[in-house]
């Protein structure tokens, strides 16, 4: 993130002496005009929360989504090493699953205190009691980063291996800002060819039908599960099963379920992504594949290990004493992080040492249920948000999601790329993450040279 | 139309044995599902009228047009017949607008009836008067046809010269329908190929963008009106004005609008249309034209004059007093059409004749305000109609709007093209067209060979 105003408006402008500040208000808000037309008639859209029937019927009720007027200024450096890392978090997720028993091991605390991960790793012990194998593994993963302005670097916050959400709107919203920049960027002094293609919705897209094709049986079909059931396919044989939902235990309403998770990763379908993939996901994973001398277990290459190491924060367990104690004398330097997905649940500042406190007076196995992670603190930059059709300024703090594509049949891989990307923009102020769930928009980057 | 269940599945699904009513319905219902997804991420979306911030800010309270699950069928020598007329529609449009005496006579006795078009032959007069010529010509239209089963036979009901109305909606939905047939067709028994292509849109965008390279000024700019006002456009030069609006008495609340037209018809900037082309769309030009002897008073080539003559329904005006006769004993068998442009405003049986009556009685001026047409008598078949995320099917007719481009520089013609096709299906219940005004459906066709 830049030091200079993020819109990127004032100084240009100005520069050139044309622009008072009504002016500049008149252009943006032309700008917020036609791009709210673009979202409209380009797919960019929501369901409206305010219109009870979206989200139930398609096709009513829509909004364009919550968008950034301008990408987000991102050192090109810092682009290139995420884009780097990507092929190689795809394939420690692929070593990583292939090794049951580290699984196992290493969540063997957070099962005692987490039903919900107890409940996945009951079905890879069964998977590994009848040593299932998956010959054809596909990966549709989403790597987060944020700049950390304490360290000058790019630090990952999460690996998702599940459901890996916004190829689609992400997209979408690199087309707009190009769109945008093509007919302002002169007057903005912002260059559209600064904004990388992203190809994130075709490139998945891709996959998976490679994946089908991998399969090898043309009368087989593609299963999108929004909601795991055992549901009558008419006797249809399934090549592969894409997850999009099964990663957050509201997913899981009653044991029906369950059994249609079990049964699914029973089937000789492609699943994307199996049990091991999944659990290869979780924070506590994360944790574990942060330690000393755990990466050098899964990967070879001395180059590569050095390169995820260099993208790790500070990652603990709450057995760690020292840190537990460092964390109460200065909670805002660190990130209480519980295992359940979804964000909205990260603890900060008085919150986290309060926990923690409760926690340690407890000393029982609760203290499984969470790590502890290094604080980021990215650059705060003004930009302007676009919500339900209006506008406004804030300053805004953001996170770079980096799509990967790894797709394998026995001993050859057949795809393992870096698939585009997804910048999410949220209010600085908020601590949370996830455009559903506060102030927080789809946006892109455009590449800087610091 | 033709005689066979529109819907296309009941016998198909018959013959196979495959489908009960139950999974017809079934069918249907996940096509629905599919259809209204593919409307909210490919734009074929409308304001919705429930939503108070719709049509005054972009990108919010949208909602999936109304459109026809499955296209109309529409037997293809007709399709071949209304695609012929239109580059001769656009050279009859053209013809006719270069007689400013024609429009001026024609028009005399409606001008004294309707304020309106009094205002607009007020600006046609004023450039007589200058002798104002256009060299560059654009002319984006919509002749709009029915089936008439009584004669078999494709008759025009008129033909739009400004402001012609959905040709991206209507790209979309041909688009629509064949992502649906290439993933029903089969069970449907529907070939896809046989939808024809509609680049309505981009054609008439690239006939605007031509228009603008003859007027040949790399630093002009193309203006779209969509209130008539008096705009300060920052000293830019505008090479085309496009009316997007200025057809309705309602799109000129004050003096103002009115200047404003007068301001863009005075300049040198392309119109379109030009006061002249506008006139030739009125529904008096359309009556005066199917008069015997007037085409070839425009048009030397016998044989497009045949062809233009055949697809004339019977237009008289009411100072016919044998038609007006026939029309208050028969009135089942007439339309009473005004010269207000929009819809809505046709008058049918019992109200025809009352009214007829009434003019009769005052014998004044008013009988210029309307014109007396044939009406026309579409078959009915029964079609699914996607509203609001919700479907019903019911009996339906439909009307077939056909686009043209016609663009030309002094004596080169540099287009002349049919550009596409708009077909509107409503309940036949109801007497009025436009998709806006009541139970009116976007829809597209599937050619047949009877």
């Amino acid at each position: 993130m830049s030091d200079e105003a993020s819109l990127g408006v004032a100084p240009t402008a100005a520069a050139e002496g044309a622009a008072t500040p009504g002016q500049q208000q008149a252009l943006l808000a032309e700008m917020v005009e036609d791009a709210a037309v673009w979202c409209a008639v380009n797919g960019l859209v929501v369901g409206d929360r305010a219109n009870q029937r979206s989200g139930t019927v398609p096709g009513v009720g829509l909004v364009h989504a919550p968008f950034s007027l301008l990408p987000a200024r991102f050192p090109a450096s810092f682009w290139k090493q995420a884009c780097e890392l990507a092929p190689i978090f795809n394939e420690l997720v692929d070593r990583v699953s292939l090794d049951g028993e580290f699984l196992q091991a290493a969540l063997s605390r957070t099962k005692q205190v987490d039903e919900f991960t107890a409940r996945l790793l009951e079905i890879h012990e069964k998977m590994m009691t009848i040593n299932k194998k998956e010959d054809i593994r596909l990966g549709l993963h989403r790597s987060d980063y944020m700049l950390d302005s304490e360290t000058n670097s790019l630090l990952q916050i999460e690996l998702n291996t599940i459901s890996s959400s916004f190829p689609g709107l992400g997209s979408l919203v690199s087309e707009l800002h190009r769109t945008l920049l093509n007919q302002y960027g002169k007057v903005l002094g912002l260059d559209p060819k600064r904004i990388p293609q992203n190809w994130a919705a075709t490139q998945f897209a891709e996959a998976l039908g490679k994946a089908w094709a991998e399969y090898n049986n043309d009368s087989a079909v593609v299963l999108m599960v929004v909601q795991p059931e055992e549901r009558n396919i008419d006797g249809r044989i399934v090549a592969v099963v894409y997850f999009r939902a099964g990663y957050a235990p509201t997913d899981y309403p009653s044991e029906a379920e369950w059994r249609a998770r079990f049964l699914m990763e029973q089937s000789s379908a492609v699943k994307c992504p199996s049990i091991s993939y999944h659990l290869v996901g979780t924070k506590k994973i994360q944790q574990e594949l942060a330690k000393p001398n755990v990466l050098e277990r899964f990967l070879d290459n001395k180059e590569d290990i050095a390169k995820l190491r260099k993208s790790f924060a500070g990652l603990w367990s709450l057995d760690n004493e020292e840190i537990v104690k460092s964390a109460i004398e200065k909670p805002d330097l660190f990130v209480l992080k519980p295992q359940r997905e979804g964000g909205g649940n990260n603890i900060y500042g008085h919150d986290l040492r309060d926990t923690l406190i409760k926690l340690q007076k407890e000393q029982g196995e609760s203290l499984a249920a969470y790590i502890l992670m290094q604080r980021i603190f990215p650059k705060a930059s003004l930009t302007a948000l676009v919500r339900d059709g209006d506008w406004f300024e804030d300053l805004t703090i953001s996170e770079l999601g980096i799509y990967g594509a790894y797709l394998r049949n026995k001993d050859k891989v057949i795809l393992n790329n870096q698939s585009g990307y997804l910048m999410r923009t949220k209010v600085s102020s908020s601590n949370e993450g996830g455009v559903a769930a506060g102030f927080a928009v789809l946006d892109s980057m455009l590449l800087t040279d610091e």
